[in-house]
């Protein structure tokens, strides 16, 4: 257990913070509900980022950038989205202050209040389909694939860091179609890029699959997501997609003319993952000395320790390693020297394995005489020597082997903690010890309802290879018109 | 002249805005003030980006993110900062939105009124002050070196796209030093590093020096900057960067623990640029066909046109280049394929000349019979045949000459329109017909001001290189404390 974090068998959700914490991921905002990203998370996400955007990239999408103010108006358009969205609505109402009366600080100034009050967008649906109609006449100008890297805010009382803040990052992709065969797919695609970086980048392993009505985007037809597993068997939503069908261009009149001639409506799709991705790192991979990486995502991915008494040491340290250096620069392997001065090495330990470094390098006069450099792994805490010769080569290896492990680990662990119920009596006992519970449900909003008033458990996912044929509702004992996952959530 | 576009000549501000609209660079929002990146002006803000932010990290700065709301008493704490921003500030005073009693629309729930206001930041200054007297102690904490790509809200009603918009995505980098030469080496090597970008990436020849007074920052010492001049002859802010002695750290208690035990308040420096320097691209290089992009900042560095009347065609014209586009690939040449069908050749032409794509390549059945392909020049215009085989080598030489090319215009351009004035009333008539004039000035505020005052001329910068010795103001004939440059500014 490393100093000053909760064991997370003793307070998962102070594990969570402690870790977030003592490895300078974030801290709190002076407003309620904020974050501020520190370096070390914000290094993080723009390697997230970075694997997304190629990937968006790759699959036709452009970035663009819209507003963040949305007027009030705008977002009764859609009467699912108002309500989706206007209980948590950060509301602007004035353009200036004034020097206060009492000479003591400033004041709203009365006469800057606006005509009309501007939302700060939750999302960004309203004002990107106010410019599609702009922007679209014919089907020659469809498909547009617009993706926006942006900041939102969605009103939080209950803050938790990076997964439940009032202002988050996201990316959110917004997509028109002439057909509704295209915007499906074009969802699908997109899930699947989710999927990908969850799962080969992140080290997550993602059930994929749609949501439940209840549970679906506010204005959307059809909601898809990736659906993960935390260390304390809770789900994460960790990306949805959405195909909204022609609501949006309904609400903002966007029409295209089709080959025919013909005057339609458009097609639609959007999809965002967040920050709230690198709560789910944590929670996945974190153990009780803090954040394990996978290699793919770590600002750091190789933490070299000169264990040295002197500056003469230190010189030849340097020398010793120049050429594995050189080699694991030249395989583009993310190298930090910890050289820093009157740190204990003890305390550098700690520190690095906090940051969830992959793998950890050792250097001094013994292992120098030895051609050797000792290692030590984050994953398995594995300790052993490398040859000098060959170290980077091995090295290069050993986070391939890494990044394979951490997703191999999540996904037995989430096999190990995923159940079948018998019934509805085991079923709840099962949901108490946590877990994802797959099952037989009967498809109507009444029988999810009580079960999660009941259990507190929700429909995470209807996965797309569910099977019902031959099953019951756990719940109701009537026919399942889909096979679910149950889950508690966050 | 492009069809659509004003020429220069006739109406320069409406040139600037048809070209911005017919090249789809941006928009307009639905808020007054807003504006909306196209996916092709966007293009152009990532490769900046990448340009500033490669030579951030080089420079040893690292990201991260603040929040994008901050509590109004923040901003009072420093006497300049909230005077300079009180009066173009967007308030947020309420959290919710409920159904309008008449049934209509949505309207702000009075019971969601927020106990304290909270301001959209206009710069981060006061909310990352906050958080740096959280995290630093000692002198081993310092220097903090950290930048934040992020969006600022400024209210503004006068929009101009690029220029003067109420939410504009910038740079904002805020460091923390132990000693006031530190951070005034810091102030320098980033403005160092902003000249850099204009200049080499940007091809924006910029005059490097302090501000004066009365146009410094709000809170700073000393505000130093790049400035440039547009193709009207006025000039344009492009960059600043701020040392801010101790004010902030005083403003919000930041003190560290210096090498002899001793309490000593922080020294800060911020510099930012910002989306307003595609404008400063636009306005540089721009002329009546439309934009011009320098090569190392372009998105699509070279078109592809295919002159075929037939699906055979368009087959042989792949074939034909394909070794010609993997050599450009693999150099790192970004290349568009045009092979769009039911649009003329005439159209395609006007379309990328707009868009300012460097260098335009043709193939036709012609071409093929020859071993040649056809170019143009965006820069010049110019037009010649190049041969297949040695087609991509001469296009990476002419890439550089292009880039080369457009900074040494401008720079001409400036040259030709900076001007020494021999007195007040030769300063008066060149003002009027625009440029910048260098000329002596005395240092006090009651000049500078009533120079602004007759001719709408500031001074935009007092020079690096700056040598008053000899002269006298330009104004009051009194000795000159310093050499400046006087000119209109955007």
């Amino acid at each position: 257990m490393a100093k000053g974090v909760t064991p997370k068998s003793v307070d998962y959700s102070k594990w969570y913070t402690d870790v977030i914490q003592r490895a300078e991921l974030a801290d709190y905002g002076p407003v309620k509900g904020t974050m501020v990203i520190r370096p070390y998370g914000y290094g993080i996400w723009e390697n997230m980022k970075a694997a997304f955007d190629l990937r968006f990239k790759q699959t036709g999408h452009v970035n663009a950038y819209f507003p963040l103010f949305i007027p009030k108006s705008f977002l009764s358009r859609e009467a699912q989205h108002v309500e989706g969205f206007a209980k948590e609505c950060a509301v602007v109402t004035h353009s200036r202050l004034m020097a206060s009366p009492d000479g003591r600080g400033v004041v709203v100034d009365p006469e800057s209040k606006l005509e009309e009050e501007i939302i700060v967008r939750p999302t960004s649906e309203t004002v990107i389909w106010a410019q599609y109609k702009k922007w679209i006449k014919s089907y020659r100008d469809l498909p547009l694939l617009i993706n926006q890297w942006a900041n939102v805010v969605r009103w939080e009382m209950r803050t938790r860091l990076f997964l439940r803040t009032s202002e988050f990052l996201w990316q959110e992709g917004h997509t028109a179609h002439a057909t509704e065969a295209e915007a499906r797919e074009e969802a699908r695609r997109m899930l699947e890029v989710y999927r990908e970086v969850a799962e080969d980048v992140l080290a997550i392993p993602v059930l994929t699959g749609s949501k439940s009505e209840s549970e679906r985007f506010a204005g959307a037809v059809d909601t898809l997501c990736i659906e993960a597993m935390m260390g304390d068997k809770k789900a994460l939503q960790a990306g949805t997609s959405h195909y909204l069908g022609q609501n949006f261009a309904r609400a903002f009149d966007v029409k295209f003319q089709n080959e025919k001639n013909e005057e339609e409506l458009v097609y639609a799709t959007s999809w965002g993952v967040s920050t709230r991705l690198v709560g789910a790192v944590i929670m996945t991979h974190g153990d009780d000395k803090g954040l394990r990486l996978p290699p793919r995502l770590a600002p750091i991915q190789v933490v070299i320790l000169p264990i040295i008494r002197s500056d003469e040491d230190d010189a030849q340290v340097k020398a010793y390693l120049k050429t594995t250096l050189e080699k694991l620069e030249s395989a583009g392997v993310r190298v930090h020297l910890d050289d820093r001065k009157k740190i204990s090495a003890g305390f550098k330990f700690n520190e690095w394995e906090m940051k969830g470094v992959p793998l950890r390098m050792e250097v001094g006069p013994r292992d120098m005489a030895n051609q050797k450099v000792f290692m030590a792994r984050r994953d398995t805490g594995e300790k052993f020597a490398l040859e000098i010769d060959s170290a980077a080569e091995k090295i290069v290896e050993l986070l391939t082997e890494i990044q394979e492990n951490l997703y191999r680990q999540a996904r037995q662990f989430r096999e190990a903690n995923t159940f079948r119920a018998k019934d509805y009596g085991e079923f709840k006992e099962l949901i108490e010890s946590g877990g994802f519970i797959k099952c037989g449900w009967d498809g109507t909003p009444e029988t999810e309802a009580a079960i999660k008033e009941e259990t507190k458990a929700t429909i995470r996912l209807i996965p797309f290879d569910s099977d019902p044929a031959g099953k019951v509702c756990i719940y109701s004992g009537r026919p399942a018109k889909y096979e679910v996952i149950f889950a508690r959530a966050y």
